[in-house]
């Protein structure tokens, strides 16, 4: 593949961008302001005088520009806004076009994965069309050429493998997987438990009581998986267990970090407002808590942090739930 | 039960003899020189000062003393001194005692596990009588009162029940499993993923590629846990998993440091002679390198760390590995 456009230019979105234009890839960037493509044309200029591997990206806020030439298109929007942007740029989207798509997230109102919102918006291309890349990539390491994984899931195992050998550089290995439902569920649920691990940091419990919760959240997450269709090895794989991992390492994810913040005393909602970026779990512990009544999954972890986000829970109750609610789930 | 001797005055040994003192348990504790029985004793004094629900505890240099009471025999000796402390002790073992053994390690010369390993040298009691304790459990934090879980695993359900009993507080959450094996194998060989991570750290490699290294790390550990005949599941646990993201973490674990520090530059000999305390994962490293070779499984991480701390392999040769052997693995 010689041309990709991304949509959203979010971190994630321009480390991509970024890391394609060192194979000689012409990517095209689409965001929204004249002032937004004036500066990151700057910065792009910066960059490549410091590192010289770096190639030149179009930043533009014409769909046309963007994607009239892009043969795989990745998008990088937040979730909550995944079905607002494929509505925008589905009448650039041609049939021989392969969509990837970056937010790890669920949308709250329909509880959907992103691959189903844009499956459902748009028309030129099929679901098999439809990839999904998710692994344990901070973007700040990526950036400075550290080494990285991620998992390239698709139905299709020639889109996945095609799509792979584009993104692939000495420094991003990408895998493949056939589990599209798996790969897009670890990356959203997974900020879900990062937002639990950040306040057991916030309350000052301990890496054994981070270790436990991050375990057993994890085991809910997977049972929730699986009832939705998610294959089991995943959740051990790059995309689950060592995304999980990276994220729930501490404030380098913005989820901890919100965790981290409502556990020492701010509001969820005051937290949220301070914040530039995007913490994806809040919405997705809202969707995952649906998704689990719904199919009458049993999550105590995941309820504790949706009730301590959305109703007010202290999250002191942690430290109970350590010496009241394991007890009871030993002697169930 | 009311009675419990402890087998060597380590960190994790007299932590575990604290926490079982508040439950008003006498514990007696079996340690090597007078001077120690003093600095011990009057250790204990102090900690009673500032928190007055710990108990009293006996420390004693003499076999017949710590042990002619017990119910509970705990063995907090380091993996390779396990067989010589036994075969100590072994005249004072009757067969109505449960031994636990809490070392994280495999036998060097053997490639034994502990159970195993005592098992080999007590013949007053059975295999079913010796339990496991593992899990994410580190000492400084138990000792600070703050929320932990670890496993009991046994072959008998009636002892692991009553163990686990014995060893449950309000702080310290024990689960029972029957996985004897998967359980040891789990405390043992997380440690030689541990000082992997440390060498990543030590590199500068990044949050991105040290979950990678975990992840596909623990991978093989899993595939070599199964060829030896641990459950899968116990790998995803408390003490697989819980323990594993626990020593990972970073510099609290022994094995991390010593990694660490070997791909600071620092020998494995100079470091190791260093420490005051024993990381388990170097002899285990040489353990499990030499287990998957007799059965032959592939394990190329932990080849990788056995030739840095046994070869002279340069740890730098982890980048390659991210940047050569990675890429084989997906062409394989």
């Amino acid at each position: 593949m010689t041309n990709v456009a991304v949509i959203g230019a979010t971190t994630w979105g321009t480390t991509i961008g970024r890391v394609l234009s060192k194979k000689g890839i012409q990517v095209n960037i689409l965001t929204k302001t004249e002032d937004r493509i004036k500066e990151l044309t700057e910065e792009q200029k910066r960059l490549r005088l410091s590192d010289s591997s770096l190639g030149t990206i179009l930043f533009t806020n014409n769909c046309e520009t963007a994607l009239h030439t892009a043969e795989l298109v990745i998008l990088a929007v937040p979730a909550q806004t995944v079905r607002e942007n494929v509505t925008q740029i589905k009448d650039h989207i041609s049939d021989n076009m392969v969509l990837v798509s970056l937010a790890k997230g669920l949308e709250a109102d329909t509880c959907k994965r992103m691959s189903e919102v844009i499956d459902e918006e748009i028309d030129a291309i099929g679901y098999k069309q439809i990839c999904v890349l998710s692994g344990p990539n901070l973007s700040m390491e990526i950036n400075r050429n550290l080494p990285a994984t991620s998992v390239l899931a698709a139905v299709d195992a020639n889109i996945a493998e095609k799509t792979k050998t584009a993104l692939n550089t000495p420094n991003f290995t990408v895998f493949t997987s056939n589990d599209v439902v798996g790969v897009e569920l670890c990356g959203a649920l997974k900020n879900v438990i990062a937002l639990g691990a950040g306040m057991i940091d916030g309350l000052g419990l301990g890496n054994n009581a981070k270790a436990a919760f991050i375990t057993l959240g994890w085991e809910e997450v997977i049972s929730l998986g699986i009832a939705l269709g998610a294959e089991p090895p995943t959740f051990f794989g790059l995309a689950g267990l060592g995304d999980l991992i990276t994220t729930c390492a501490g404030p380098q994810s913005r989820n901890h970090y919100v965790g981290h913040e409502v556990a020492s005393g701010r509001s969820m909602v005051e937290v949220r407002a301070s914040m530039s970026n995007v913490a994806e779990g809040i919405d997705t512990t809202m969707a995952a808590h649906h998704l689990a009544s719904r199919l009458g999954v049993n999550v105590p972890i995941i309820t504790m942090i949706y009730r301590i986000l959305f109703e007010s829970l202290p999250a002191i109750e942690i430290i109970s739930w350590f010496n009241k609610g394991l007890k009871s789930e030993l002697a169930a």
